[in-house]
């Protein structure tokens, strides 16, 4: 089996692995370490050639996941390694930071290069959204609730109003605060003096990440809203997910995802043809909302870091990204080739419902459609 | 036992019980039918004397959680008798609506509301952490990590932390949007015609409500996002509750919430005096976190109305927004009496510790209570 | 408004609502302090006067919610009513035990109390299963997998799958412990010399609960166990009501709930015909769930009693008997008065599936009956 | 970096990390495959040589992941490569079943498969528990309730109840029952014949796996039930690690764990000893929690295959037992090397709760003593 592994790639898309894969996070750690000692430069704590090796170091990386057994998380021995690696810059390395500064800024980071693939497929998402919803403007379908036909909508309607949820999550991901951390062993940045808020300020700017008003190692809403965001996304995807799932049924028959290929495919069954997009995209979604019910739990940690509840996010973060980026990928492919039937439509639209009026479902379209 | 119950006054103020009762949720229903009534006699779809009746009108409200068993929704049977109330213009009774928009306006009526005395706690934490960070500036105290002493921090500069995370959180809650609902049986208005859109906006105005791009019966974000970020303002007032209580601790000794009156005892040892408000607080946000996992699972709802998945959101909003307010308020009564012991805390301090610096506390308290 | 509520009513039964109340919380704690006594009597560590006295008290519980602010649980203002209604065997109330002791044991009491009525629910549901089961062996419709039909099944067979969930389901609750709690104020029964044990068992007996090995204020398995357990009975009845909504889905039209007197219509349109027993059972099962999630979570509590973990049990607990008791009542109901169609049932069989074996479905049935 | 990767090896031992591998689960999906084939043969369904061929091949696994996207599962396409593999035999080669008997055969297979490692942790923890029980029988600590001191206790009083916590939840997990999967295309075995429930009970005896009554594709409690009993270990661990972290604060300092060799050490402070297991522990029982929640939620599956609950369940399974491996490998580790300071607990101990009895702690002792 490659590195791939074998559940993972069915449900994430190669962009969003590689940006959370612990090389991501790792590479992260490092970028961290590097702005840091940039931000130490400029205020004239570290010497500019110390930060130059520091930049230049490319410490082995090998077996630090086991290494970091005995500190109970991997920055220690990241740092012992980059220490090594830094030469006679050694004493140059980490200076002021504690552990937590930098997987909390890594954290951040990774966050904001993933969101980079999956804000480009709930792009994807919301422009395929738009694109049935003036489509099918005018195509006349049943309205269902409580899964029964209620009166006639329009299938541009129903595409509408995915769009606007999609769209929405989208937004509140992009107006997130991701903050650096640096705070130094307990928050105070003890250890630089008078110029802690100024490398503070410096040391987010280098990182391209928001600046805090002050460290953040225990007030957790970065990664807790964060998460609560993820969920939100993940779960208008599955809110489309569902109804094409229902609309590609067997006796609705309203919908089809692409089948070339053998897409969508039975082991057992040849005259199958399975929603398999929108079927992973609710797998994928699913995870998030486990994950994120981990983050939430986490703010409350105790003092200045928490013993157990901060360690929790690292994995649950991962996961979170990593599903919602999946469930906005799936439904993306599900999307792309989704075949409506507006004759099925029509004819499934119960005989006393034909014909009745839509309001203002073309005033509705339009309206969603700025939100594009 | 009084109507107030045995457990929920425990953890619950008042204001807040009062405000996501079932019978706010029935005057928040009735206000939306009256909304309604008049957003319709503007645009001249029913007399001004229908809207009149409507308003004056006072059914009979007394069982009717047993009534809506039959239709799975209160607003059927409420519907009814608000029609035999209404007399003559029983027609104009909830032209145009159905049971969603009166359920999910009330749903966002009832959180804006609710929202007042849940802020109130709210600033009330936040003036308390304030007033401690201003105090105890140079209050010289250990900053623990992984719950081991670390390197010293103030009193001071962990109360703006808490501070910090309390009122971020309060600024989300604040941001929201809480849309009201009007699109009729299928999401298109079908029954007001061309006159849809500016009905809703008619509508949202008389509730003080959000205008909605379009109806949100298949996008739950504004439950979903207000569950998340009243989840994360209990987080944060957990956070603070959790570092009282062991700052509490017999062996630390820091700190301690009021006492008179018997507050904080023990059915079995009289020297027992326990921190109560932040006991409660912790208990009261667990709730929320159940709660707000409930509204974000019922994203995910079938078609134009979930069945199901919509209707569980009507206790668990309920529930997060009473453990919100009463998380806060539990806090918010122990800042209230709470003694802080500096000597204590310097005592405390591993003698390898005294003296060290305190860094960047004094500016960092500065930037937190600018939140204030 | 009665006090039975608007919401809990559409969800809960009377007798699952009169078993989890308030005043059936009050009266588990007042028959704890009332065994209490006997095991004390028998042991002769009071005089069987102070026991009668005990039984017979009847204190006064108006507002004991509101009075058991100051300590953070009701036990101990309880207390303080029974000492007084006991007048000169004031003493011998609450002797040797905690406040935990009685809530936690009164937490037991009600889950047995309560999951009569709940074990009676899902016996109707496995019995209507089972008729089912039996009615339909012959009666042949779509398998469907990933919501496509697959092979041709028989209704009798889903039905019996639907069985052998809810009767498992009902055999883990079956077979729980629920045990009374002893320990005194930190779990050694101090008070009580070596007559510990020995207390704890007469105690245990005196309410019909079992005997725990010791203590377990510390171990919330008990609480955590039933937590799991209702969970997953509410959620094998979510899945027999997913299967009906979907079944009575407008399209598919396999089976239909009840429709006498107006039984799931709609405020807005009249040819509705709603599945509101499942919807109902869904949107209860959901609220469980959220509360489980709660009681896992207590289970990390601090020491010999948690400061917020313990505490947040008493609501979930409650909401989790409510919410499995009101879905198996509420899918009881769906199936009581379901209609199923066989003719629609063969009509919707893909032609190239009719008149394909169904294999083992009738030795399937035969192995699931044997359940019931 | 290591295949192991960077935050896993932190928090799973290998032999966890092992056991439920991508690799271990292909094993597993490739022993299901073989079982099958002996299933069949011993029913004279396929030849002797088929089932040798089968079990002989050795199929290319490379890729799977990728390749599995189009049909959502991986079995679609294990299954071409082993008939590929199969030669001649390719007929024979997953006769009668469908994608899902092949992964819940495998999931339960890997559950049982893991347990082992678990379960010999669990058993590490009680005996570590045991010892330290009987060792400290006379040990004099504070009994603490609400985190304050409340009457003495013994520490083998504590660890006993820490025994008795994780002994019951190993009992629990220790009596589940792991049934395999075969149901065919919809759980009638169609393609078997008469043959399919005795083929269903040949293929569960040559995996060692329990027999289930009939197919379990729509019934989830097997996963649930898992998931349930995993966050109920791991609950019952992280208890444990919650009070090593409480003893091991600087202020109380009790316990330590053992810090050999700079386990436990900070980047940032040379003096800080960290309860590094404990940690570790809590934070991989977290973990479970979130998978358990996406476990239970998935028991509400749709018809014969659910379409997003049932693919949720592979992953979360994964981290489930991961997560309890993990938790209780770390809190191994954290008892093992655990100093006792009984002098620092009796001093700890306020003036006035010195010299208490306590009670029946050694009888209760001696109970927790029979659990081991």
């Amino acid at each position: 089996m490659t590195s791939r592994g074998l559940f993972t790639p069915i449900f994430v898309p190669e962009a969003v692995q590689d940006a959370v894969s612990d090389e991501a996070w790792l590479r992260a750690m490092l970028d961290v370490e590097v702005a840091l000692s940039r931000a130490l430069t400029a205020h004239e704590i570290i010497s500019p050639a110390a930060s130059t090796a520091i930049s230049a170091a490319r410490p082995d990386l090998d077996g630090i996941g086991v290494a970091a057994r005995d500190a109970g998380n991997p920055v220690v021995e990241l740092v012992r390694r980059l220490r090594a690696a830094a030469g006679e810059h050694a004493d140059a390395v980490h200076l002021g930071a504690t552990s937590q500064d930098v997987l909390d800024s890594a954290a951040t980071l990774v966050a904001k290069r993933a969101l980079v693939p999956i804000l480009a497929e709930l792009d994807a998402v919301v422009a395929g959204c738009a694109a049935l919803a003036r489509e099918h403007r005018g195509t006349e379908m049943a309205g269902r609730t409580l899964m029964q036909q209620a009166v006639p909508i329009t299938f541009g309607l129903k595409a509408a109003g995915w769009l606007a949820g999609v769209a929405g999550a989208r937004a509140r991901l992009r107006e997130l605060r991701l903050p650096a951390q640096l705070g130094g062993a307990a928050g105070t940045l003890s250890k630089l003096g008078d110029d802690g808020p100024a490398v503070l300020g410096a040391f987010a700017r280098e990182l391209g990440l928001d600046e805090p008003v002050l460290p953040w190692h225990g007030d957790r809403r970065p990664v807790a809203e964060l998460g609560a965001a993820l969920a939100i996304a993940a779960g208008a995807v599955e809110k489309v997910a569902l109804d094409i799932v229902l609309l590609a049924q067997t006796e609705v028959a309203e919908v089809a995802e692409a089948s070339e290929g053998g897409r969508g495919g039975s082991s057992a069954m040849a005259h199958k043809h399975n929603p398999v997009g929108a079927i992973r995209a609710r797998t994928a979604a699913r995870s998030v909302r486990g994950a994120a019910s981990v983050l939430l739990e986490a703010m409350a940690g105790e003092h200045e870091r928490a013993a157990g509840a901060w360690q929790s996010e690292w994995r649950a973060l991962t996961e979170a990204l990593a599903g919602t980026g999946g469930a906005a990928w799936s439904l993306h492919e599900a999307l792309d080739g989704l075949t409506v039937d507006p004759e099925r439509m029509r004819a499934n639209l119960s005989d006393d419902l034909r014909g009745e009026p839509t309001g203002a479902a073309d005033a509705f379209i339009d309206r969603a459609l700025e939100l594009e």
